[in-house]
């Protein structure tokens, strides 16, 4: 495999001194005696090691399949047609600008050689001073090859997209035709999962179908189109409390979204959702069943806890690598608090990515290094309009002020002041209106 | 072919009654008396004479390819990363609400039946009452096969996203050689075509170079990364006053833009486009060359006029057809003033669809009818952040306040009020920071 480019400005071969070389590296060392920093993935916890890495002395690589940060939390909305794409995606390269040694590359990684201290991309093999994989998650069918094929899954702007679209197409192909089987078929949808994105999910589409429906289709018998919730545990949002799972069920039922908890979706041919408690016919099976670990072919067996994810010291170190990390979804920290892993939230790749920042700085300044402690900041949903459920530590709320904590805590969490302004000019928009604007269907 | 489906609230087959009765249309007569109106095409005009109708006792069905207005003076933005798709895009769904019995179809018109007033659609065949032509001008290559093959139009969203993602794309690859031809043709630029739409096209390109890429690519040597404007014509903004053809190539210039006047595109590979003065290296040719009307097949050829235009007489009617109508630019109405046609602009077809829509209310209510008449309301282009040309009827303005009155109309022109409030966030911000939020690749 040929060497991935790492050119300078003004310089159009490679530099050859780029190279890592084993040097104590200081503040404002020379460009040759950096350590290189190569990171997997660009999500929550890529991105925020980055952000801390800003003023470091260390030469970072971030490699990416995307060349934007995606905000998972809010991609429902642009599969509801609540938000554009643009504004829960976020430049990379934007992110990097302020640091004066870094290079992205937009590639997808392949494999680790860890003796080798070389990284494999398809786009050339990279050396490396240390690796931190950040690869998150994938989505998990739990083997079911049809489902995999058929069913649409969401964890990228364009797999969004491509769900608003196509949800949006199936209503105006249900106007044309006559058949009433077939039109039902288009017209439902089925969602596989009731974690939060799946609740989601579940009460926009409900939203939609109530107060954008009746006026886009005057043509349709609204009625026919139905939603499904399918969960195979016997509530709603397994991880949050009872009160939330409750609560959350409750205002779904009262949107009108058909609730099927104990129930196991076990085939997907298209048209038809088979599950253990019968058939449900739909054109739009939604997946957000599960999830994997991403991780990257190279690292031993021994390594791999469960799902997929990379057992790792206190502090994000892969077990016997000293110059390997994981963080994040794809990350399980030693933790005697949380022995399977920490929950595999946004917040904690945050946290987990601001934390390797520090360390790197503290390993580099040679002070004290400290394991990471995670300190729980909840968990939270909303499922519709004034309609959230959050748990925090100590307090557990449901209704209106839940609603807004929600759009508080993420309207903060967005990465870029045009992005908050963006979203939140929508929110108000969407709150007073009751509309989605970007009901658009936009392909090649 | 079978018959569209254009089935009633809660009916779940055609109604039968919906078939054109040649009855006279009374506000508030039953809807099975009502004379039904095709509309082809969603666009300026096509849209704008729906706006006109909503209040009246037509039945309205509109036909379009795509389920939304696009508002095309715009697109460059969206191609340049300056906006996203969603802020230009409109629901056409939405524009019909308000009409009690309107019908949209997403479909693609095949063919007119002119003696059986007939529509023929690739989603079925529809009788009409009038059947209104707003189809608009589609990309002309002039019979080139190489450059319709390998060349990037701008028509539509789609488009422009596909135009966005390749230019970042093209960038991202340019990191990834060491072959220095290579990164030359996927750092340069060429657009073909001086008009409004090249011009601005450059213009945002260049800033974009300017602005955006040395922060981002640190790691390019920038000054490989050149942007051709080539025009046929000896001044650019042909159709435009001296004024501001001088102006905005001084501008251009100014902002490192090579513009090569009287210069001919011959072919294009997808590599170098060759020109009858020379070969210029580039993976990335935007074509706004030219347009021609994009007329449907089933019309004689009598009524058919240079670049594809249809004949019409003053009112918009189709020579030698009663029931049938064309609007905007695939539209050629019969005037002393003009005698080649109005111009084809976004003016003009909003003007058009707006006088139709009166014109049917006064058929309708018996009253005298009136020719169209165009009222020249001026013509304008930006270039850049305080760069831009305008031509009024009396007045020709260049620089800041031509800049400002550019941003005024077009952010007014903006179908939706949470359009126009998104796009002008964006453009404040934009302005401010000068960046380009919305350099994301969003693909499949």
């Amino acid at each position: 495999m040929e060497e991935l480019v790492l050119t300078e400005p003004n310089e159009e071969t490679i530099v050859e001194e780029q190279a890592p070389k084993k040097v104590n590296v200081d503040l404002g060392v020379p460009k040759t005696q950096r350590k290189r920093l190569v990171i997997i993935g660009g999500g929550f916890a890529g991105i925020h090691l980055v952000k801390k890495l800003s003023k470091s002395s260390y030469q970072v690589v971030l490699i990416d399949k995307h060349n934007h940060h995606n905000f998972q939390p809010l991609l429902y909305q642009v599969a509801t047609s609540g938000l554009e794409a643009d504004s829960i995606a976020y430049p990379i390269r934007k992110v990097l600008s302020d640091h004066e040694d870094y290079h992205f590359r937009m590639g997808e990684a392949q494999e680790i050689k860890p003796h080798e201290h070389v990284l494999v991309t398809d786009k050339g093999s990279i050396a490396y001073d240390f690796l931190v994989i950040a690869t998150g998650a994938k989505t998990n069918y739990f083997g079911m090859e049809n489902v995999a094929k058929h069913a649409y899954p969401m964890k990228s702007v364009a797999q969004a997209m491509k769900l608003r679209n196509t949800i949006l197409e199936n209503y105006e192909k249900a106007l044309l035709t006559n058949n009433l089987d077939e039109r039902e078929e288009l017209m439902n949808i089925v969602i596989a999962g009731g974690g939060p994105t799946g609740v989601e999910m579940a009460g926009a589409l409900a939203e939609f179908k109530r107060y954008i429906m009746p006026a886009d289709y005057p043509d349709l018998n609204i009625e026919r189109s139905k939603i499904y919730l399918v969960e195979l545990l016997p509530e709603l949002l397994p991880p949050m409390s009872d009160e939330a799972s409750k609560k959350s069920e409750e205002y779904l039922r009262k949107m009108g979204v058909i609730i099927k908890t104990e129930t196991k979706i076990e085939d997907y041919d298209g048209q038809v959702v088979k599950t253990d408690k019968g058939d449900i016919p739909s054109r739009m099976l939604i997946w957000t069943g599960g999830v994997s670990a991403a991780s990257i072919p190279g690292l031993p067996d021994e390594v791999m806890a469960k799902g997929g994810r990379i057992k790792c010291n206190g502090f994000g170190q892969v077990e016997g690598f000293e110059r390997i990390y994981a963080l994040g979804d794809v990350a399980q920290f030693h933790s005697e608090e949380f022995p399977k892993g920490h929950p595999q939230l946004a917040a904690v790749a945050v946290d987990q990515g601001e934390f390797l920042g520090k360390h790197f700085s503290r390993m580099h300044k040679g002070e004290d290094l400290k394991p990471y402690k995670y300190n729980n900041k909840g968990s939270m949903a909303t499922v519709g309009r004034s309609k959230a459920v959050v748990d925090l530590p100590n307090w557990k709320f449901q209704g209106a002020f839940a609603w807004f904590v929600w759009l508080g805590v993420h309207l903060f969490s967005l990465i870029g002041f045009r992005n908050k302004i963006v979203t939140f000019t929508n929110w108000v928009s969407n709150y007073f209106s009751r509309d989605r604007h970007s009901r658009v269907i936009i392909k090649d």
